[in-house]
């Protein structure tokens, strides 16, 4: 069994990282809100320092090391944002970085990494290679690998989105996140739940990576062996301490296939006018795929990032 | 000679289109002043009511109509945003709207205008082929004619988005427009030098549809032949009214190709996570061809719509 952040924890969190991150804002559109059926409160983490909210649980972690392990440095595996995010933190901070990258991964991602200060280790594009190239960075190095979402103090650090959020004052009746490895919608829960139990937190993810929702029906963790799906920032599997937060907070989670996901993508292109990567477009296609689950309500949903390859857009 | 809204007139006609449009944000990246060696600010009118500064000039001419005239309602020409922002601002009014549209129009924009409640009518695309087709719908309808920027009333709310930059207490050294009617840029220029008459407007224009830098350089209106740009929204030329306001009061213009347009587009969806038109991203093109020329200035940058094809975006 593991100890979950308390809301006073996340609440430190959220002072200690304010250096790293921008107070992202909360954007509408009257021609979503119509075609929903609800009032949408789209969180903007596409505007988040390094294009997404994972520079929240990055930030927190680097914060949170002791002298002695700066020292040496941080080190992760990620297919992007985290890695982005780790590099960030860690150069900000004063101290390096080791990422260990799948090869298959954008390259937009991989310059950013880059551009932050991150040394990049490429590796073949599966879980297992992730791991052992990681362990030989770790063994050469001596830094603190900062997992990429399955990790107390970066689920801290996410859980600072929702916390936002609340602290708008919106009574909000659903909180949406999308589901990957489960870190932000593990914190979204949590900060949620601690602030208004009554308010229902649903998870979206795609039908090409559904271990979450799978291992939400079965009630036991089941892996994702061969994720295929557009929304590339979700291709990993859930993490053990993230689905015993889930199991225990997050009410519901809704799969959408891609066609989906990529209509919901262009709706807040080409309406809200801002850019968000395909991840980021899951919650939304859950809920205009079950509207009517949501007639009425205030919904909130973390638009997770913006970090998509221009030259590869699905439109 | 021509008479201009005065400072007093663009206040009260910012008072009148209140319920017409938003007040949209200022912008600003880390990247990209740092690329640029000044401080840029962005007003973001991509996140204007219809995608564009256009809502702006087409509501006051649509409130100051008489109630006679409201009667027949109101027509015009347009390659586009003027088309859905008068189809918009009759509308909401509960008048009637015909708009005369070039073949070519990017469907987005036919879309736009017929979601509007806009009554379109197809021309050639060409600007006799534009007037020839206004004139019988205007003989057949009654309607008011709202030129898409060489009006008085247009101007006067088009001018209305530099008041709301000025508003901000930013002292900006320099505010830059794109041009292609002039509308925008004539009703900037007059905000801004009856505001502060030390800070210097200057234009960014496409070098495939140059006629506002050759009319300036000339002294003289020299119309544009056969445009040939990816700045679908300035396409068109000068206005009368708008190369008078343009030689009394832009200090200068810049000219762009397309691949520097591209280049400064990209970069503003990639570090600013925003939807933008082409149009948009000449001036930001033309500040970083001419950078030396801003060094350390506060330059405010209007981003004047958001309307584009996204199945045709250039990267």
């Amino acid at each position: 069994m593991y100890t979950f952040p308390t809301l006073e924890e996340i609440k430190l969190a959220h002072e200690r990282i304010q250096p790293f991150i921008h107070r992202t804002p909360i954007l509408k559109s009257e021609v979503i809100n119509e075609m929903a059926g609800c009032e949408v409160y789209f969180k903007c983490e596409n505007f988040q320092k390094v294009g997404a909210f994972k520079a929240r649980g990055a930030a927190n972690a680097v914060v949170k090391l002791s002298d002695e392990q700066k020292k040496n440095g941080v080190a992760t595996h990620s297919s992007g944002n985290h890695a982005a995010a780790l590099a960030r933190a860690a150069t900000v901070a004063g101290i390096k970085s080791y990422i260990v990258m799948p090869s298959s991964a954008p390259e937009i991602k991989k310059k950013a990494v880059k551009s932050y200060g991150g040394e990049i280790i490429e590796c073949e594009p599966n879980l297992m290679a992730r791991e052992t190239t990681l362990q030989a960075v770790v063994d050469k190095t001596e830094a603190t690998f900062i997992p990429p979402y399955d990790y107390f103090d970066v689920v801290e650090g996410q859980a600072t989105c929702a916390l936002e959020m609340w602290e708008e004052g919106i009574d909000f009746d659903t909180i949406m996140a999308p589901v990957g490895g489960g870190g932000l919608l593990g914190g979204t829960a949590l900060t949620t739940k601690y602030i208004s139990p009554r308010t229902k937190v649903i998870a979206g993810e795609p039908e090409g990576a559904d271990d979450a929702y799978r291992s939400f029906q079965a009630k036991k963790l089941i892996p994702m062996d061969v994720p295929n799906t557009i929304a590339d920032g979700l291709l990993t599997s859930l993490g053990k301490l993230n689905f015993q937060i889930i199991m225990e907070h997050v009410d519901d989670i809704f799969t959408v296939n891609d066609e989906e996901i990529i209509a919901a993508m262009r709706l807040i292109y080409e309406r809200m006018k801002i850019v968000i990567e395909p991840s980021c477009a899951v919650p939304l296609a859950a809920l205009l795929k079950n509207k009517e689950q949501f007639k009425g309500q205030k919904v909130g949903i973390i638009l997770s990032g913006g970090n998509v390859d221009l030259g590869k857009l699905p439109f």
